[in-house]
């Protein structure tokens, strides 16, 4: 079968692997109907050592189940389903508690822990497959397509870095970002119903589309600059919190100067660094919180599904260009140049 | 009259100052008649330079209002009064919603932003006094008075890692440090609920006081043998909420072991650091959080005074020595050699 591989920064291939298939009586075997580019991927696109490479890529995608391992039980042949980036049994204590990243079972994991396995590709094998998958009650040609896809990553990253820094209807946000993640994150704080939702990003399709999904004010300018803009936009004080979609040390400390005394730093943009600042003259001494992380999407697919199914919300409007599984090495150069927000895969 | 001041590592000394006096409309002068030593004077006590002194010293006491500003309201000649360690009106947006220590007011803020005043004194000036001294309804001579004096700082600093950490009946807690702040952790702990409360602390009498406290189990062992052992006491998986009352790099990383994955550091021990290790690999990747900062006791003066006054509750125990303001040097060198948990003073 055909599948992506990283060979390096820039370096991106699609070529013949030896086909997926059920291994374990947890498994299932799903033929890729949709999957995409993240902007997680550009980070080893554009740092990756060859001597890092060949990896498989690709961690977002819907498909039909082809073939079920013995023990599967909630998903059949044929089942459009919809799959987590990350994968869970969803049965564990962690799970239960909705932290499906942290999942206890020996089986679970990020895609990337799964060296034969990707969601650019034909196929996949979804080791639990009754936790990861999640049914979809849609054709595989659905116009929904793009936007249940979202609730892959995109879509559930987003509504995590708003779940986890306690948006509600009493708190000014600001986004950081205005990738996929970062307007998804605007979404979802409308959604939970902040007042004020300040969209920090310069490329103007992109803020334009955040305001469709519900950002009141939107920042251009970076760095100091960018925080005295969201300053003043605050009387002052700053948001109560600061969704950070970026990941790097300049969007923390941005996040950081933009941030409300007592307020919440809520990271979901896989941090490019180890350290940071956090004691008297950063976090502590004005009380601010940290919190984030990899999201559980699992845990959000079942609130968020029936907003996309009755057209409430259309988060599928991040994908701004199409490809095919052999047209994925310019799907990343595109989102790479900014010339793509994020680009889906139709193989 | 008589005030304390810190020359320099190890050099307290108590002189003759000019006399505090009301300066501001706003402001109230209280004869001072219990004070205390802080476990965080000790981290000047051990390393200040000589350059950086003389400074006063001093931030929890109890004392008799001797006069007020032409605009003091809340506090009259003769209540007897006790002062939070920061300053604060009271009545700013940030105090409103309980978070004091970033009062908006420009005459707020900590002791030592006060160069001529200090609680380890005869008497002080009190900025803001409506806002900041609350009334005791008992005498001066007390028996109450240890435990009422802790809600200057200890407890209320205790109360906040607990409440901060988001401690209630469904958590479990670790406590690292069994200085006074660490051991009132432990009572806040246990009156929020919590179901179990480990104590990291290898002073036999303190780790008792905290075991009377509510502390169910007691750990002495630090580092990766102390992290091993809570981990041993929980089921491999650590607490929900780590109480950090120490400040230093080597408790935070104990607290990064020790803390279940999804749950809370709470920090009120004054980071002895800026930078600290919060990327894929400590917090973010297990959806860590980090909470804490300098406690706005004054929220919390009102909920904790009546089960001191009931006798629910005898914070006051943490003091296990008392000394007269001239024995103030020798009670900071009891604190540093760990001969005293906390000093009473009685001037």
């Amino acid at each position: 079968m055909r599948a992506t591989l990283m060979y390096g920064a820039g370096d991106v291939r699609v070529e013949n692997v030896p086909d997926s298939a059920v291994e374990q009586p947890t498994d299932a075997l799903v033929r890729i109907t949709a999957s995409c580019v993240c902007g997680s991927d550009l980070w080893p696109y554009g740092s990756m050592s060859p001597a890092d490479g060949p990896v498989r890529m690709g961690h977002e995608f819907i498909g039909v189940v082809e073939d079920t391992g013995s023990e599967v039980t909630t998903v059949k042949r044929g089942d459009l389903v919809v799959a987590p980036f990350a994968i869970s049994d969803n049965t564990c204590a962690f799970c239960r508690e909705g932290l499906h990243t942290s999942c206890a079972n020996p089986q679970a994991g990020f895609w990337d822990t799964l060296p034969e396995e990707g969601g650019q590709a034909e196929a996949v094998r979804v080791p639990l497959a009754d936790g990861t998958l999640v049914r979809l009650p849609v054709a595989a040609d659905s116009a929904l397509i793009p936007s249940l896809l979202t609730l892959s990553d995109v879509f559930g990253t987003g509504y995590h870095a708003a779940v986890a820094g306690g948006v509600d209807e009493r708190t000014r946000v600001t986004v950081i970002g205005d990738g996929a993640v970062g307007l998804l994150a605007v979404l979802s704080a409308r959604r939970l119903g902040a007042e004020q939702i300040v969209l920090m990003g310069r490329h103007r399709a992109r803020t334009d589309l955040g305001r469709e999904f519900g950002a009141t004010d939107v920042v251009p300018a970076r760095g100091e600059e960018g925080v005295e803009a969201v300053r003043e936009l605050t009387g002052g004080e700053g948001t109560h919190v600061v969704l950070e979609a970026v990941g790097t040390m300049p969007a923390y400390r941005q996040a950081l100067g933009i941030v409300r005394s007592g307020g919440v730093i809520s990271r979901v943009g896989v941090p490019q660094y180890e350290e940071a600042p956090v004691g008297f003259g950063s976090l502590f001494g004005r009380n601010l919180r940290l919190a984030g992380g990899p999201a559980p999407v699992r845990a959000y697919i079942d609130a968020l599904m029936p907003d996309i199914l009755d057209g409430t919300l259309e988060p599928g409007k991040v994908f701004d260009a199409t490809t095919t599984l052999d047209g994925i090495p310019g799907g990343y150069r595109d989102m790479a140049d900014r010339k793509a927000l994020k680009v889906l895969v139709r193989p």
